[in-house]
């Protein structure tokens, strides 16, 4: 058991891929690049579904799907949007035993294919805002790939609205950004840093590009969500216009915004520890587990109070009970504690006697007893409690690994040593940006919403900075 | 508004696209044989989903999620397999900009992705039973499409499970037929006929298919889901064996199982009439609206009431309110009913003072004056009654164009007129039912589970009878 996930310190890569193959959370498929989500990798997907899902109808969205399959010219109308995917397509040229007449790209993501039914709804103020998500898979040809964090086909939803105007369409951006920040620090306990995208690093086809970043335990960032104010570029790819309400006619406004199965990743490099998987309650499909202790000669007894305790945990926690024989209760705590899941509840003899169990938290591996009539309302509170110290201490680890700097020197001694975030002052200067990532393999994640203080200079070019930027290396 | 939807006396084909379009289910797209599932339909998907999701759970079953794209070298290895589906694949020739080694396949189906998998997954009886079920968009390069019932790409369901036994392999079979007929009759109240196939309509890989046969108002019959008994056909294409509890090594068994967004289709063509959609009460995303009547003189209390029996009935029933100034009441009432909604809640301002609501139902237009203290509970026992009277109407309709035929003539002379379901007798030999379907485009839907009886012979040859068939002509 104890080998079987490397240390994080000893391979902090492997570590990861350990710990998703290990967990059984996803596995190699024979489809280069692909990856095959297993169950417990999916139910996982599903906890954060359901959550994201009820977020966008409260904020007004609908579902709907849209075809796979787009025709090569759609992708091509806008300028920067061929040129950011045209290296990452999938390309069907031939169906049913033909050739087709145009090559059908697969999706890499849906601007085109929406704007141009758009087109056929949109005529009136009226008609807008037109506020739609679609859940989907799309596929991306990635040259290298790693489980969740990056695969050539991967799960996402995509959320793609029109507007009548810039204002109301800015706003969308940032409302979904927000919804996005809400869902990874209170469901998936993992702290964000929100902020604008650099020109270089924006959406192939936006005006802005908003991101969430978060910080792994190895100090880097991982973009886990952006949120794209597309202005009227879309709009004007594929021609949508409507009617004011004073009668003249305009372009559409537009925002797109998504997040993908990559947030699994996230969530296991935020957490996890060397016993491998650790899940926030609140996204754990499985809370709670129950491991009786028992020899053949008190089994009756101690399952049937096992069996009373999950009853009453039942009504108010997802729980499930081990009665497996084949297994000894301390394989058991490893396997469990690997899987992730947030809550032990570990029943003996003597427990059962004195109507107790104990309670053991997955973050902490803190024991404690409690009397069977408290076990609900005590595990209840125990994973609302495990739910914000995972917040806690990753909000700690990223303040602790986030720095100001003033000078290029410790910029490059900070990212030839342990890394981490730098929040440094930059000219707006590509060639600044680019020689930055030259030179530490950084590049700026977001760009803070507030001005340099006045005689702030350039971290690389020493020149008059326009920008507070935060730097990192990322996945 | 009223002529927005063609008769059905007038045209059966085209009253069904009117509704598909009008209702704003789907919508062409540009993509040959391609549709977009616009809100209204992907709502009743997501209800279809919820229910279905719910029900393959209580049976023990997982989701998964494996690649969409399949080395078309897996898609030949099981011999009938390759046959069945080789006319209609869409293939992926090129990606990241070079050609691919290996041409990948889009899955049409994932029996040949998913058992490669298992056979890294499967070791011992101990493994077994697998049980797994997808949630994916397929690929098949139809000819002919019609929206929901033949697409070229389309949403389903696929279980794929495997078992250490034949018993236990087709008792799956069997449950899974049991769990898709419970949702058609009391979830789409649309009654189905089920049986096995005849060996030219199974599924291509199969041992067995069986099938839900719904009659449309057309009467014809319509495939609505099918389960599988593969046999060991796939784990012996893939080589995937176990230990027994034994010791002994032996290939696994299988099935398959299968239910699709054609059910939209199929809920649309059983239910509706000719002012539009009808959805059974428990798969109405909206169960009820509100339309107040108002004149400016009285709005705020004619609002002020019906929000008032808005609120009270959210607690217990999906409803909305259309406030909506710019459109009269006629028009909403049309507007409502041809979307399906099944119960209008009519108040005007007499009712307002009466403190009483009209209702009205969807599927017969009866109205039903009640008091606003009264209007829940009256609401609550409407919408059973309407999910139970849908189903009543249809298997009415069922049974009276199910006939029980002896003579060749009779079963000519039907098919060349009404048309309907025929039970007939049939000696096993494909060169009758080939002739059946070539002289009157009637297929054998399900044998059913009962011997002839004694001296009984074929209809299409009077050469002694091995099965009873039902016959029909289908979509």
């Amino acid at each position: 058991m104890a080998e079987r996930i490397t240390p994080r310190k000893e391979n902090y890569s492997q570590w990861y891929v350990d710990i998703v193959i290990q967990a059984k959370l996803a596995d190699y498929s024979p489809v280069k690049g692909c990856m095959v989500i297993r169950p417990r990798g999916y139910a996982l997907w599903e906890k954060m579904q359901q959550t994201l899902d009820r977020m966008f109808k409260e904020t007004g969205h609908q579902n709907a799907y849209f075809p796979l399959l787009i025709p090569e010219s759609f992708i091509k109308r806008e300028a920067e949007h061929i040129e950011g995917f045209s290296p990452e397509l999938a390309i069907v040229t031939h169906a049913g035993g033909e050739k087709l007449e145009e090559p059908l790209v697969l999706r890499p993501t849906s601007e085109t294919i929406i704007w141009s039914m758009y087109k056929k709804w949109i005529q009136s103020y009226r008609d807008l805002p037109l506020l739609i998500n679609q859940w989907a898979n799309v596929l991306r040809w990635e040259k290298r790939t790693r489980m969740f964090l990056r695969t050539t086909e991967f799960l996402w939803q995509e959320g793609h609205t029109a507007h009548s105007s810039e204002e109301e369409a800015r706003e969308e951006t940032l409302r979904m950004l927000e919804v996005y920040r809400d869902f990874a620090e209170n469901y998936m306990a993992m702290p964000v840093l929100t902020g604008i995208k650099s020109e270089s690093e924006k959406f192939a086809g936006a005006v802005n590009t908003y991101s969430l970043e978060a910080m792994m335990q190895d100090r880097k960032a991982l973009q886990a969500g952006t949120s794209h104010f597309l202005g009227q570029n879309f709009a004007k790819a594929f021609d949508v216009t409507y009617q004011t309400a004073e009668g003249s006619i305009d372009h559409v406004w537009a925002t797109s915004w998504g997040v993908s199965t990559r947030l699994i990743g996230a969530l296991i490099m935020t957490h996890s520890d060397d016993k491998g998987l650790i899940i926030p309650p609140k996204l754990a499909p499985i809370e709670g587990v129950i491991i009786p202790i028992f020899k053949s000669s008190n089994k009756e007894e101690v399952l049937g109070y096992a069996r009373e305790v999950l009853s009453a945990m039942k009504q108010e926690i997802r729980v499930e009970i081990d009665e497996d024989e084949q297994n000894s209760p301390g394989w058991k705590f490893s396997e469990w504690e690997m899987v992730g899941v947030p809550l032990r509840v570990e029943i003996g003899p003597r427990d059962m006697e004195a109507r107790k169990v104990v309670l053991v938290r997955r973050d902490t591996g803190e024991k404690i007893p409690v009397a069977g009539e408290e076990v609900t309302r005590t595990a209840k509170a125990l994973l609302d409690d495990i739910q914000q110290s995972l917040f806690e201490r990753a909000r700690k680890f990223r303040e602790e690994n986030y720095h100001r700097l003033d000078t290029y020197k410790d910029l490059r001694k900070l990212f030839e040593s342990e890394g981490g975030f730098v929040e440094a002052h930059w000219c707006g200067d590509p060639d600044c940006e680019g020689k930055i990532k030259d030179d530490t393999k950084a590049t700026i994640r977001v760009l803070l919403d507030r001005k340099p203080v006045d005689g702030a200079v350039c971290i690389a070019c020493s020149k008059p900075a326009s920008q507070v930027a935060v730097f990192s290396k990322a996945y």
